[in-house]
């Protein structure tokens, strides 16, 4: 192929936009494992799941045969508003570490959500339009999810109520204005509109909330509620699907300037951004066609793949939802308090999950004082002001690109930028202020935290 | 010309991006009135100049004859990192209005300044390096200035010094650290480290400060210093030379889809993006090429067009600076709190006070909670959550959208989305909460504030 002149960004055309999902589960040899009914310990079906997610979703978390899934029009349409979004060379990076390797960012922070998560949020809220229901219901972490599904159900007329974390909800006002801007109903949680809640506040008072909790709260609140179904950011293989637009951009990108990637690299917390940047290239590693390095970035605070275990646990702490097999501290970890609240989650996707299991992917921890650290230099070359949760991306991207310094090796490093910071500031300020904490689970805590995973039937 | 089909978002490429800014005064029949130094009455030097601004600047200030001032290519690397801006097609907003018009914007927030204000912070900021300065003083309002210099300034290794207004400083602490994470030094005006400042300070005791007061610092604080220099991000003519990027961009990518427009609309405040939006329109005009009906959107609560008057004033309250011929309410109007602090200037730049005068363009004022009510229609529909002070510009262009809907005239209007609201939600929860001011000053407050313009000599 003829070697073009690469600029600082790459836009891909609107009529180069994809027009069908990536499913990686249909071409891996051996299947994630299947999500269990509690209450039997048998694979869930359909018909199961249909109560607490749309149908057409229900159908997409279960198949692991159909490569590609087609875009409907109008999710196409909505992705035209911020998509395909620009794949940088970071050129300025590049030269400030005085590296021979070449950086690229994807950079999906240029919605007013804020991250990638839109690109699910608007998939999960058109199926739910489209089978005639009311709203849906979320938990959302950092607010990002939260404020994808505002603005998706804001387009589509949908209701949309968010369990926001509480210690969120109290720290970011502005997150939860700009939901409300988008009419969404937020809720800090643990709350006392559901039982489920009403049990944690009793079993925890003065608890400031987790992921895992919101998540539960959010099932019950649409389960119990006519016309109403509840959606995930994360986690999900649906999810994985949707945001394997990410990856196919990416790559396009890089084929159409005949680039080829040594190394990919995404954050993780449950895995919704790294599962859809890295599916095109994890594709073709599984089928031999070329060989990449794949890096899970997480935090030393939340370590699931790195120090977790890779059995079958509950998704949510309230212990409603179905079993997934996945890498997970125990559906009752607690991580430490720390500002990269999207990479919170006691558990990881189980597709990733079993990719990891197999040795195709490896997983780093990284410290959060480095990665605020790797964020604001990251700011300052780059001009743009990352998320915390991405920043664990940035980090291991430049310790990579460090390594080629030294060792001389130009490599093609491609990394996942998720988001921007702008409702992180209080974070970046305790960064300044030097007040952050390195806290790291002991290997007690997590053991404790594991030995109350649940035993099959 | 060939017509194509229109994306949602035109991007032109990065060899497209214009190499040289367009001086609008060249080619302006009556040219704007030159500044005065105010002890001699007498039209200021290069020299006068060059103790405030740097050299480079100084000179770009005064040249109303050089069509086109080349860009650095320094210059030229830094814009490529978020320019070209995306021009967007409006079709969600023309399909939710239900209009026959066509409506585009050209967007210039995706850049984590937030706003177009990193045009030319990037150019003060390159001629004070390339004087071998050490750095630069400025004053900021909203804080998108502040931001976008500090930027800038950490992009060439300047320091850089911000005298941010009170009100702003404290309802806006994330600003501050979005400032602080790329090193500026940020300091609440009127502070007590300026003789200027504490002469507000003892004359208005309480007072949570304007432009006006924090540019009198800023000015101070760089003339006392060695190596230092003061910049500006609005009603300067080199300001609007830089901005004049915004219209070249707009334009070519109009010309590449052979798409005339027909109404072009800013909001202003000291005219930075206006300035800059209209110039080639504006060009084309002057000469009778093309004919455009341009408007200037500004708030009722500080209506400098619409209500001011045409002459000689001061740019700032401690009237330390320049005295230069422009629309103004008078250096000491107070404008009533509102929520687009970029709008709150008592004066508007020389140019477009001439073209204004000439008749060239026209002015709207509008109310408070009209601009909020348009911001959060267009967030929901086009996805991108608006700055106050750019939501101006969406409320009379969806005016004019809705008289083509009445009139069945397809009209191409475009309009300039200056940056994002993600710093304002304060503002955004007073709208949700009903508790906002549309306070309008009187005759008679606006006739005691013009009273006290300066005589000439």
């Amino acid at each position: 192929m003829e070697k073009k002149e690469i600029p600082y960004k790459i836009y891909l055309e609107e009529r180069e936009l994809p027009r069908a999902w990536y499913n990686l589960r249909a071409d891996m040899k051996k299947k994630p494992a299947p999500l269990l009914n509690p209450a039997t310990g048998k694979p869930i079906t359909e018909e199961e799941l249909e109560p607490i997610f749309c149908r057409e979703l229900a159908r997409q978390e279960l198949n692991d045969t159909d490569r590609f899934i087609p875009i409907p029009d109008e999710i196409v349409d909505f992705y035209k508003m911020y998509r395909p979004s620009p794949l940088v060379r970071a050129y300025c990076l590049e030269k400030k570490l005085g590296t021979p390797a070449k950086i690229y960012y994807k950079f999906e922070g240029n919605n007013t959500s804020g991250s990638h998560k839109l690109n699910s949020a608007i998939a999960q809220a058109y199926y739910a339009k489209e089978q005639g229901l009311v709203g849906v219901t979320t938990e959302t972490g950092a607010g990002q999810w939260g404020t994808a599904l505002s603005m998706a159900c804001s387009y589509f007329g949908l209701d949309c109520k968010v369990f926001m974390v509480k210690c969120s909800y109290e720290q970011k006002p502005h997150r939860r204005e700009v939901m409300r801007t988008y009419g969404a109903d937020v809720t800090p949680s643990p709350s006392l509109l559901t039982e489920v809640g009403r049990k944690i506040n009793a079993e925890f008072p003065g608890t400031t909330g987790s992921l895992g909790c919101a998540i539960s709260e959010a099932v019950e609140a649409a389960t119990t509620r006519e016309g109403y179904r509840y959606v995930l950011g994360s986690v999900l293989s649906q999810v994985m699907l949707h945001q394997s637009i990410i990856g196919l951009e990416t790559k396009a990108a890089l084929d159409k300037y005949g680039v080829k990637a040594d190394i990919v690299i995404g954050c993780a917390g449950g895995g919704s951004n790294l599962g859809g940047l890295i599916a095109p290239f994890m594709g073709e590693k599984i089928s031999g066609k070329a060989d990449y390095q794949i890096i899970a970035v997480e935090p030393a605070s939340c370590p699931t793949l790195t120090r977790g275990k890779y059995l079958y646990d509950f998704c949510d702490t309230g212990r409603v939802c179905p079993l997934a097999k996945m890498y997970t501290l125990g559906s009752g970890f607690m991580p430490a308090p720390n500002h990269a609240g999207g990479l919170r989650y006691h558990g990881m996707s189980s597709t990733l999950s079993e990719l990891y299991d197999e040795g195709l992917m490896e997983a780093r921890a990284v410290k959060q004082t480095d990665v605020f650290a790797a964020a604001e230099y990251f700011a300052r070359i780059e001009g743009i002001l990352p998320a915390p949760e991405s920043a664990h991306a940035i980090k291991v991207a430049m310790d990579e690109a460090i390594k080629c310094r030294e060792t001389g090796e130009a490599k093609t490093i491609v990394f996942c930028l998720t988001g921007t910071g702008y409702f992180d500031m209080v974070s970046y300020g305790k960064y300044h202020d030097g007040v952050m904490s390195d806290y790291v689970p002991t290997d007690d805590e997590i053991a404790a935290s594991l030995s109350k995973t649940p035993k099959l039937p």
